[in-house]
């Protein structure tokens, strides 16, 4: 039996694909799909497809016959817009015998949407850091500008730090130049971030590994160095935000460190791009999905890793011939 | 006889260092020093060492010292503030008999400045992307508004594309809010991307190598993507180019095709940040350096490699132990 994965939207992952290759080994081949045969995280995996885009109509059939030549058994995206789409068409997928490593449809619809975040972890009484859409700011304005810190104008359903506008404390009114469906405004945290790269087993539905990690310095799309850490504090609010969602496999949560406690700053329900750091420090995921393909539920094992280890990311580079190319196949 | 080469500023340059390596094998140790003993790169080095900053008075000491201590014959810098500070100092390190690969102070201090390095460019009549200084465009406002095209504002000695602010043709006259000491006003290009890696023989002082590429998708910092490609025009125009700097090692030349000619746009005498495509195909310039070291002048070989190769660039990581970190000696 081969418990072969696919890739959704592979993009630059080729380090991620590369510890699937390993960890699968005999037991699986990678499979990548991208709109872009320039993807090159596609040219590492054992098989490879271009796809349309991911609003086409024809998105679901194409990856699901993709999964059905190639005897697929679990699949997961590596982009944000993708996470949604995926949820709502859980039950095709499963109905194949196809295990889709993504949160429910309707968390999913809540993660996409930083403003959704935000007011789903107040009702639910999660600390976390305070959002406003911009036609609010206006009722807010003295409380601001008093506190003498920026604000923040972040698009509502960005990935990274991708759009981010900074706006002085004394021009908050500025904020109402951005509209309400594009933008939520968050005041400015000025505390360290942390990271939690985190598995929800799929069959017990618990939370079944976790690695916690502080951001030691950022680059645009997330932080290039990073240090292991434990905190019993950080794991019980997770406990918290996982209490208050509906996720399943891998997810990647972002915290700030503000005036001695944490504030949860945005979930990614899919691989978090410093997940890399886990691995490199013995927290394998790829094993805990392997599991969950054969039907086998993974016990609890937190912080099975040492503390103070540092992650630093640099650049890698692949080379094809551009006819290897322009050969990949239309899923 | 052993052959040691620093980097100075090893950055995240990894993939570089790991090439040196490879290509110097017994040959020769691969040392690298920066500011912060983060710096994933130096971690992949056979020696490392922390240094003041640039700015510091002790900081040619103290490279030299390091020089001296582990038998280097040869160094170059991989970030543009420091080429014409080594390149003032050339003297000391050459009466040590340490090679310093990197040019002339001269076109050091020429390059480092966008706006001096379209001077000299036109001065000696060689096709390139017009800059103006701030105060300049006012003369100039007309002619702006009706090309219709967009400016950019780029920091007169800025790296990749950080800090670059594009201003709309209707209000060119916000250039002025820039100052002459800060910035250039350049116009907005629309044509292909190009880029040459050359190398300049240091006993020669010819160019004995050379690699084009075409930019296909751009990141903050460069090109992700590129393709290879062979063009006798964009030869002949690097040639114009050698002829009125002093270059020495290896250098990196951005271009534009428009309005089908070649246009130069920027030259950092370093290794540029694509490099590795070069050597990817074949090219490899610390073969080259190496034989400078040994005394030996390497032959005239341009082309020697395929068009059609495609270069694709990911985030890969290196993980360390925080005490191995904090182990890093002080130069």
């Amino acid at each position: 039996m081969s418990y072969n994965f696919l890739f959704c939207s592979s993009g630059r992952r080729n380090s991620l694909l590369e510890i699937f290759k390993n960890e699968f080994g005999r037991q699986g081949e990678i499979i990548a799909c991208d709109f872009s045969e320039y993807s090159p995280a596609m040219h590492t995996a054992h098989k490879r497809y271009t796809v349309p885009s991911i609003n086409d109509e024809r998105y679901i059939a194409t990856i699901l016959g993709i999964c059905m030549k190639n005897n697929v058994k679990g699949l997961t995206t590596l982009i944000d817009p993708e996470i949604e789409l995926l949820s709502k068409n859980q039950r095709i997928f499963q109905e194949n015998g196809i295990l889709v490593f993504g949160p429910s449809h309707e968390t999913a619809k809540v993660c996409y949407d930083k403003y959704s975040t935000y007011q789903h972890l107040e009702k639910n009484g999660i600390p976390c850091v305070k959002s406003y859409l911009p036609s609010e700011i206006r009722y807010k304005i003295e409380e601001f500008i008093s506190a003498g810190r920026p604000l923040f104008a972040k698009p509502r359903c960005g990935s990274g730090s991708v759009g981010i506008k900074k706006i002085a404390p004394h021009e908050a009114l500025e904020a109402e130049l951005y509209t309400d469906e594009g933008y939520v405004i968050q005041e400015y945290m000025s505390g360290e971030e942390y990271d939690a790269d985190i598995y929800i087993d799929m069959i017990s539905e618990e939370m079944v590994s976790v690695f916690c990690k502080k951001k030691l310095s950022m680059k645009i799309g997330g932080a290039d160095k990073t240090i292991s850490v434990k905190d019993e504090r950080l794991i019980s609010l997770v406990d918290q935000v996982l209490l208050a969602f509906d996720f399943a496999g891998p997810i990647d949560i972002d915290f700030f460190y503000q005036d001695g406690e944490y504030l949860v700053s945005e979930i990614n329900p899919r691989f978090g791009g410093g997940y890399l750091h886990a691995y490199g420090c013995g927290v394998s995921f790829p094993k805990l999905i392997l599991n969950n393909m054969m039907g086998k539920s993974n016990p609890r094992e937190l912080f099975q890793y040492e503390e103070n280890m540092v992650m630093m990311m640099y650049d890698s580079y692949l080379i094809k011939r551009l006819d290897e190319i322009n050969r990949v196949v239309k899923g």
